[in-house]
């Protein structure tokens, strides 16, 4: 039976402030990655999200972030691979106390915004993160761009790994995702997208913006709940994948 | 052989910031409580902090404090029980993270500051604290004030307890500090401050500022390494301690 | 022609995270108080603020907190008096910055939270607060609880004052709110409070929960836009005070 | 009679935190930075700062820093030209109030590391920092890099400047700093350093890396008290400056 995870960022709100729809994805999804306190969440809110996911049976990953707060981690903050290896045991260790103590496992690191996209590229980066997994527990998996530099890294490390594609961004031919300042690069079309799902699901391919159909590991796709419309897309990705009889599963 | 534990606050220092001596206290003391970034400490210092406590082979607790680098974790701040446990778990987890991956164990948690002093105090405080250290891991000690009521609910819920003394700092006759606030709180005298710890450590008694003398658990002096006057009491201690034949090890 | 203020809390969205409809409530009310970046809102926040009250001609006051984004400085937090000062100047000149800068005028300066139910009560933080507003401009007016600490202080040092009242709080026979621990503490009948509010507009008194009838000096009537239903009560109240032919005008 | 003014940045302590030599500092120099509370600082400080630099007649400039407490402002912050604009008014004002209430005048603005570097070589940075000053006072001058895109951008818009220079750092045919990454970028000789200064502050010309001597603007001399040594190097610089009967004083 063919299998695909779909994963989302829960837990972002953050003291007085609420932030996405986690009650509504928790019902969606196969894993959650939920936020650490440095760019989004705080402690409360992981104790919550941590018990919330296990109750709806959604694998929890480690959501790590740069400690700013007021950028909410989408701002690059320049960091030695040493200091960023620090920055991400802290907060693999501080959601792993609250997913230990309710009896669960902390089955994956998926690193956020600007920390994520400097290490898709940044080799030393994302050996630093994958050293960090690494030095607490090499059964834990780094989740990461399909195809970037994270993956890599991780893999050589001797990390298992999951590939993440995006049901509505387009590609480049060489697998990147086409810049967000270029033209092209979102998918508004909700059926296309969907179309794109599907393909990378079944084929492990995607058609580029080229028009060139490419290879791409796809085993989990990254959806959002930032608001009801964001909700319905989940719905309907995860209707096709079903009626297609595929299973959606954490990796 | 008669044993005694010697404790100090370290990891204190903060990004650009220098605090506290640490390099000279590990060679003194037994146990490091290290500051796990919220009143003060930051993920760096944690690995640093950490990496050097393994090589003085000086035994490693959590250090957790309240949510205010900016008032040093010294100021009470409303929490529930709830919220309080929330926030030991996290620090816990963070610290855990570096100690794990150097390949040692994590010994201990002892509140910090205004924590320190409401658990003191609080009995649905102190049992939270309690609850935090025990779901994440029952052989986990607690660190408190000696007599206070953190030491009792933490027994009452299973978990081995070390009881801190204070060198200068006088006893009241029912075993409690004599608050800063009044006449005589503190022992300026150096040979006196020395006196009191031989005596506490000896006999498992003290002398209350009323002349009684009273009885007290002893298992852990706590001492500071501000600068360099208190790294000279600190040796003064130990030099007595030795010299009586009194073993300095964590507990 | 009589006349009331509505004043209302704005400006407490923070970096990615929205708080509260100021759209909505800067159609409907005369004065705002604008967060400052300590317990809520932010440099951007700010501005954008600042600019809208501007452009509605809303009266512009600062709305200092305690340093506590997490708990929205809604929690107690010990400082000395000359802290205090500082706090509330510092947050004073920040948004005074851009209040200038777009040719206006910061007003009045209305504390949030804790810090307000603390100077409520405290004499020598009410003080403190009145000082750092004295000293930056003389001018400037507190806006402050009704027949609180606040108000008299703030008086006593020549200051200018705006008492407030609440709308839907009950109030004790000495003028003072019932604490939100005991019953009847918050109307929740919408028609009540409309009544209560224009008694206490039209007579200057209102009707304790003993039934006593008390006098009650009220300049202002606190208002919130945290969601629609509190929308659509302002508007109510705005109905009302227009249908008896109050004007709604800043002090 | 020849004048120069001396400059260094101050207040930046933190809560608990010490930092800087700012006492002996103050006797010293003619213009003070002061740290806002962004990357070092707090309102206590600022406070404190602010009076003891008019009690030593020393003219106060605000030191505005990127929100990052943990780098100390060291770390480059994608920010763009609006939000800087924001936090440059932000600090200023929140400065300013100190000054004001003190009877001070706010005399210029120097923005630190990381913001330094950026808006001294990008256009629209260094204009939006020139505007946030601009819109808050036309009066107060804008402090920055000799040569650099900040005193151009600040000049066009009508603000008066203070090209600062430094003693040891070396400089490149174009005026520009040596980077710190290249030889010979730091002059750790004292006489050369002081030779140097005595150079661009007689001549306003100073010796390339190249040997090529080229025209300088050299306003203000950046100093710092970091250690003794520093402090050490700031007296001698003023006795050369002094035996050649120069006058050390602000712009």
């Amino acid at each position: 039976m063919m299998k695909i995870d779909i994963n989302s960022d829960l837990g972002e709100s953050f003291g007085n402030y609420t932030l996405g729809m986690d009650a509504a994805l928790l019902s969606l999804i196969s894993s959650a990655n939920i936020a650490c306190g440095w760019h989004a969440g705080d402690a409360n809110v992981m104790a919550q999200t941590v018990r919330d996911a296990l109750e709806n049976n959604v694998a929890i990953g480690c959501h790590p972030g740069f400690p700013d707060l007021l950028g909410f981690g989408r701002r690059t903050i320049q960091v030695s691979p040493q200091e960023l290896k620090n920055y991400v045991k802290y907060q693999i260790g501080a959601l792993n106390a609250f997913v230990t103590s309710e009896g669960g496992v902390l089955k994956h690191v998926k690193p956020h915004g600007a920390m994520y996209n400097m290490a898709a590229r940044d080799e030393k980066l994302a050996h630093a993160i994958a050293e960090a997994i690494y030095e607490i527990n090499p059964e834990m998996k780094l989740m990461g761009l399909s195809g970037s530099q994270m993956i890599t890294s991780a893999q050589r490390l001797g990390l298992k790994t999951i590939s993440e594609v995006f049901a509505d961004r387009a590609y480049l031919s060489d697998g990147s995702l086409v810049p967000r300042s270029q033209k092209g690069a979102v998918i508004h079309d909700r059926e296309k997208a969907i179309e794109q799902v599907m393909q990378m699901v079944k084929t492990q391919t995607v058609t580029a913006l080229s028009g060139e159909k490419i290879e791409i590991e796809a085993d989990s796709i990254c959806v959002h709940g930032d608001n009801q419309k964001a909700i319905e897309f989940v719905m309907g990705i995860r209707k096709h994948l079903i009626g297609e009889g595929i299973q959606i599963k954490a990796v």
